[in-house]
């Protein structure tokens, strides 16, 4: 693959991604574009031992716009977006309202007021958009193969890079898709989030995966990937990677990925197995489309270990793979988070697991 | 208080809360109605260490009826609701749709499936519908404090009934407003759900207060809201609450309501506290509104300690309080839990706290 990287007006850095015969790339922004500053912070819920990231200029980022203003579309004569080019592949770039960013602003690393409940530091860190293809009428699910294993090499560069960054504790790659789920832009694209610490639900999984191990001497990945490959929610078996509900599903359609090797992240994977994925992955999403016949909204999440691990024991407790859900429960209804979930985290999934799997796996013929 | 019990067409119970001097009831459900059968288990999510609910039977229940089919409404001559009076204060109705009942069939405690890793046991509990007033058209913002007063006689109730029962492990009294957040019914009410289990949540926060206890010998819950009472994110200050907005907010606007003295639950709430949360709460209910002057879509949650603790140092741990918080972060815009909420539990909040603060408090004039 080959990687052309350069800078936008303001600074913020652009990353081409292309067959490795193609032509080289000439990228100028010719915008006139302020610098882009942050205000973002995290603070400490000491309630529940967890960062909250309060990022304040993000009110005011680009909503809904029409599709003749898409600023992930190639750019044209007299009118130029994000993208300085008449043409792309795969790119990704910087994004222009960042929850996490190197600029973020120091506001000393713990500052106290009277008692010693308020802690906060600069949310450093990183936030890109990677845009999968310059069709604005695609979907991930249309990719080919080839342009699909093109999006795995964005994926799993940007978790190498990031991961060597020291601000940086974990790289999270997602995709956010449909109005339904708050997505602003139409264009076909994803995120990248690198933050300055561990996720609660990567500590929460780390914690499990610790206890399990002590309990029973296995790996918790491994023994549920085991599990539910012997079980009744496999939407399909290949080579290289087993998809499924798993059985306790938080969402009404929810399907986990699992590499049949235990690897800590996207770097981890050999060819043969990002091959296989991409041949795998659009045929799922295009399933979850076909359920009910309409798009579903969806966030699709890759889990990957931490980038430093302190105990080497841990590093063998992370594994890679990737949770796809759905809030759509019907077609003309969403599975909304109320007081359960969002209070409490108490999820309660009307759709059972077994027939969600049925469904989606009946829509993969 | 009056309380008057007795039975639905199909055997639930309900509960009529009446000021001490009204007359007593007679109370006869004319319809005929199939019985209730559930048939949702819990399932264990390894992955996380968290039970979820799965209910399957709940995809039926009724959702966004026209006004004049409201089954929360009072009886009339020719249409018979959930209801069979001709009015009503306030009333309590076991929920026809339950995710926890008491009928939940015994699927055997735990279903092995060649490994170990498939746990799963019925979806025992209770789950309470609670009307707050008979006037289809109202708001608990609408309440006078006398009518808030009746709806906190109820809650308190509930709360120390279903504590009792040995299937019960927590009581969550709460409240969804608003289609924006999934509310499928229009008319003012409520909920309990009685968990079989302890919430995630406050599992967590368990945890937090012991850590927080251990490491400086004080109570997590008096340290907060000493903190808070000196910061600048107070909404108002009462001779028994203080409401405010927490230094980590994770929703565009959030309010913790903690009364001063700490205790456990509701129950233990005197009628002095109770009496000024009744006077205030409406009052701030209203200022939400007042933000932006349209309905806020809001989750209002009360945070309460587990019913039976093992450990008798641990009840000291939990803290009655009040959890309201809206998604919606502008006049036309909400927040959702896109991938860094959903999949990683990473909130970021667009809506500074102190801002959110000032906004609320300049409602409340």
């Amino acid at each position: 693959v080959k990687r052309t990287s350069s800078h936008l007006a303001d600074g913020r850095e652009i990353i081409y991604f292309d067959p490795d015969d193609a032509e080289s790339r000439e990228i100028i922004d010719a915008r006139k574009l302020p610098s882009v500053t942050s205000n973002s912070e995290l603070r400490y819920d000491f309630l529940l031992d967890e960062w909250v990231g309060i990022a304040g200029q993000r009110q005011e980022r680009t909503f809904l716009p029409a599709t003749d203003e898409c600023p992930l579309c190639p750019s044209r004569e007299g009118r130029l977006t994000e993208i300085p080019s008449s043409d792309y592949r795969v790119v990704v770039f910087e994004n222009r309202f960042p929850a996490f960013s190197m600029n973020a602003p120091d506001t000393g690393p713990f500052v106290d007021e009277a008692t010693t409940m308020f802690a906060r530091r600069p949310a450093v860190g990183r936030c890109e958009v990677v845009c999968f293809s310059s069709d604005h009428t695609k979907s991930l699910a249309d990719l080919s193969t080839s342009e699909m294993r093109l999006v795995l090499d964005a994926w799993v560069d940007r978790t190498a890079v990031l991961s060597q960054l020291p601000e940086v504790a974990q790289v999270f790659v997602f995709e956010n898709r449909g109005e339904e789920i708050g997505v602003t832009l139409g264009h076909p694209h994803g995120q990248v989030y690198a933050y300055p610490y561990i996720t609660p639900r990567t500590r929460r999984m780390l914690i499990a995966a610790r206890n399990h191990h002590e309990r029973t001497g296995r790996n918790l990945f491994d023994d549920l990937l085991v599990a539910e490959q012997l079980g009744p929610r496999v939407i399909e078996r290949t080579e290289h990677w087993t998809a499924f509900v798993p059985a306790a599903a938080r969402w009404p359609f929810e399907i986990h990925l699992f590499p049949h090797r235990r690897i800590p992240n996207l770097t981890a994977l050999t060819h043969a197995e990002l091959d296989d994925f991409a041949d795998l992955y659009p045929r799922i999403l295009r399933a979850l489309d076909g359920v009910y016949d309409v798009h579903m909204p969806y966030i699709a999440a890759w889990h990957q270990g931490p980038c430093h691990f302190i105990d080497s024991a841990d590093s063998a407790l992370a594994a890679l793979h990737l949770q796809l859900f759905s809030i759509r429960r019907a077609p003309g209804k969403l599975k909304y988070l109320a007081g359960s979930e969002s209070a409490m985290d108490a999820f309660v999934n009307d759709v059972p697991p077994e027939f969600a799997a049925q469904l989606i796996r009946k829509a993969m013929l």
